[in-house]
């Protein structure tokens, strides 16, 4: 394991002895959580476009400009510093996002975003002159203010006139206006594009959010495939009659059909997905609700994740397959909506491989792991970029919440790897 | 089958060839269905102690004194008439209740106090002197709207000045304000009480509220058995981790393990109950309740119903373990709260036989059934007192709902086989 460096490096330190200071890059992480910080939860209200999001993106900027980097806020509010700025060619990016949940916790994004900050400071400092730019990016509105990824999207091309003209918050707020207040004119996120070849490598350092790290006690997860998912607006529907007075068997219980199918769900995953399929029924409502009426109407979400697109095709026709059969011999009816359907993405090998063997060097135990949720990183691999993240674990796997919590020296190991991985990529061939 | 008799009873007509007037029946339904009647849902919303219940209250009293009855409204708010009105002794009572749940339909309660004014009108017409008094009620509140039952409870002297002060409505209104309104004084609902022995026996023609009867097309059901009933608030709690970074292995999903306890329901009531037991989870809702987390926290309502104390006693104890177990194995606290106990009843063997007699003898094709709704009967067979209930059909087994519908012709023979059940008790011995 890596010991914390107390000793600065300096112009004479050995490229492969670099490291981060874990000081500095603690400094700017409390320095970004006082943007949008509660008093009364201790959460952070960072939301895209808000007044604390839109402070803390010019705080960004002039950090990264007191490091000489050439930094612009492109159409869509991503923060984009360049390092040199005189250098042209595709780039070895870092980046994340800067914008929370509401009542989110201090890490999430914000330390991949840090963490970049602290790499390029690391790099400027030693005076390394790179075979290529290296960029740090804050994506804009990752957590779905208006709907998800609208930064990382843009970035990609992938978002058009109409995408901007309809995106609404919770609140009714419209994105186009939540924009020009900050004097963003919407129509400009349609130049945030970036061509894929002006890509070398993407690279992302996240919280876990989950809890195998912590469970397994590794230090760091090195991310291979960045899962898929389906999400389903389901509903079964019965009859909804008295509890008293209905015999068992004259009963269509739209709630003892749910229950069959949630009870199926380990059988659904075993047989038709992988070690790395999930499915969740987050959410239940029953109608008409009340204790001495037999269900009529029993509504759920289903959520099925996997990092292989054939194995996310089986289990789609497996779990509908299920559902039909049940419904049917229960005699009720059965509908869903499918409402979200996101590809599962591969990290580059090349990536994946030049990280595994820093963490090696570097003497850090590691996980090759998937990424369970949806990331900026998603995004950037659907326009062909090779792509790359870094886990660092998450304290009982929270996040999206005060409580989310990640050790300070797994931070410094999580950054140092960053830091390496990067360094190889840029260094003179 | 019984031919819808267009002639009336004379006073010549024998004892045993008396019939209902179905006209007047249904007239008299009409009339009560229009107090508290919505135009916009065509429900009926005649809350106990409400302006529509207390003026339908007025009119059945009017409706007994028409009749020659000997009437008064106790302190409680039952409507009763008696008759002969100069006859003392233990009476044989005929009853249910008039008010309703909001939106409800025009039959309920409301049928079987219909019901018993025709037998009246039928036995007063045809000018028999009955062997002992015969009585009918209009219990009050039977629904629920401050507890449920509190007329027959305040008959069988159940309730206490303690009952009456804390007794409030769902948007908080007291039950006390309530009976003042209407020119009661509440704690002379205390005086209601009636001793058991002043009761001969206390018949209550009622919907089914359920689908056996419709289901079988069996024109008339004699109840034998009441159900009794324990009802849970329940809880268990696991962890709520976000779906797509936390392995099935490492989950502690509390609705997965409710959907195994409901999936145990079939089982549990095979092997620790009877034909007549019935389970429902009526009501669930999970938090976080969000598609993309895992439910920390399940709560459930769980409503068992059986006729045999004994049985419901198993019941408890095997509900108790199967829920125990699975939070065992599956890593999460559970709790429950009893929120409700109702022991179980059973009918008078001896009113059950007179019933079925006369259901014979009527050439009425019966179904000998347990009632698995709570009824006034219940709570006046509570005092010690003889009680049975006549069941005519509910149209697909709806009630409380503006859909509740009985034929006339099964509404016609009900009231007959109640009218012919009570002259069978008044007969000169």
């Amino acid at each position: 394991m890596l010991e914390t460096n107390i000793e600065p490096n300096t112009i004479e330190t050995p490229i492969e002895d670099l490291r981060v200071q874990l000081k500095r890059l603690k400094s700017d992480l409390v320095e970004l959580a006082e943007f949008g910080k509660s008093e009364e939860d201790a959460g952070i209200y960072r939301m895209a476009f808000t007044e604390a999001d839109w402070q803390s993106r010019q705080w960004l900027r002039c950090k990264m400009q007191d490091l000489g980097m050439a930094v612009r806020i492109d159409g869509a509010g991503n923060v984009i510093g360049h390092w040199p700025p005189d250098m042209d060619g595709a780039s070895v990016i870092m980046g994340s996002h800067t914008d929370s949940v509401p009542c989110g916790g201090h890490l999430d994004g914000s330390l991949g975003v840090m963490t970049a900050l602290e790499c390029a400071r690391v790099l400027i400092e030693s005076e390394t002159r790179p075979s290529r730019p290296i960029e740090v990016i804050s994506f804009s509105d990752e957590e779905g203010r208006f709907g998800g990824m609208f930064g990382s999207q843009a970035f990609i091309g992938a978002i058009t006139p109409e995408t901007i003209a309809s995106a609404t918050d919770l609140q009714g707020v419209r994105l186009g206006d939540a924009m020009k207040a900050r004097g963003l004119d919407p129509l400009e996120a349609l130049e945030a594009r970036r061509l894929a070849e002006s890509i070398y490598a993407y690279l992302e350092l996240h919280i876990e959010q989950g809890p195998v790290l912590d469970e397994m006690h590794q230090q760091v997860g090195v991310v291979d495939e960045i899962t898929g998912l389906f999400r389903w607006s389901g509903k079964l529907k019965g009859k909804p009659n008295h509890a008293g007075t209905t015999p068992m068997s004259l009963r269509q219980d739209a709630f003892l059909g749910l229950a069959e199918f949630a009870n199926e769900i380990p059988r659904l995953l075993e047989e038709n997905g992988s070690d790395r399929s999930r499915a969740t029924i987050g959410n239940v409502s029953l109608s008409p609700g009340s204790a001495n009426t037999v269900p009529g109407l029993a509504e759920f979400s289903l959520d099925v994740r996997d990092t292989n697109e054939e194995k996310l095709q089986e289990l789609t026709q497996a779990f509908r397959k299920a559902l039909s059969a049940i419904a049917r011999r229960r005699s009720l009816m059965f509908e869903f909506e499918e409402i979200s359907r996101i590809d599962p993405v591969s990290c580059e090998p090349k990536l994946v491989e030049v990280i595994r063997n820093e963490a090696e060097r570097l003497n850090f135990s590691y996980e090759v792991m998937p990424s369970g949720a949806a990331h900026d990183a998603q995004m950037v691999a659907c326009s062909g970029a090779p792509v790359a993240m870094i886990f660092v674990p998450s304290k009982n796997g929270q996040s999206h919440s005060p409580a989310e919590w990640t050790a300070w020296q797994d931070i410094e190991i999580g950054a140092n790897l960053m830091l390496h991985s990067i360094l190889k990529l840029v260094e003179p061939e």
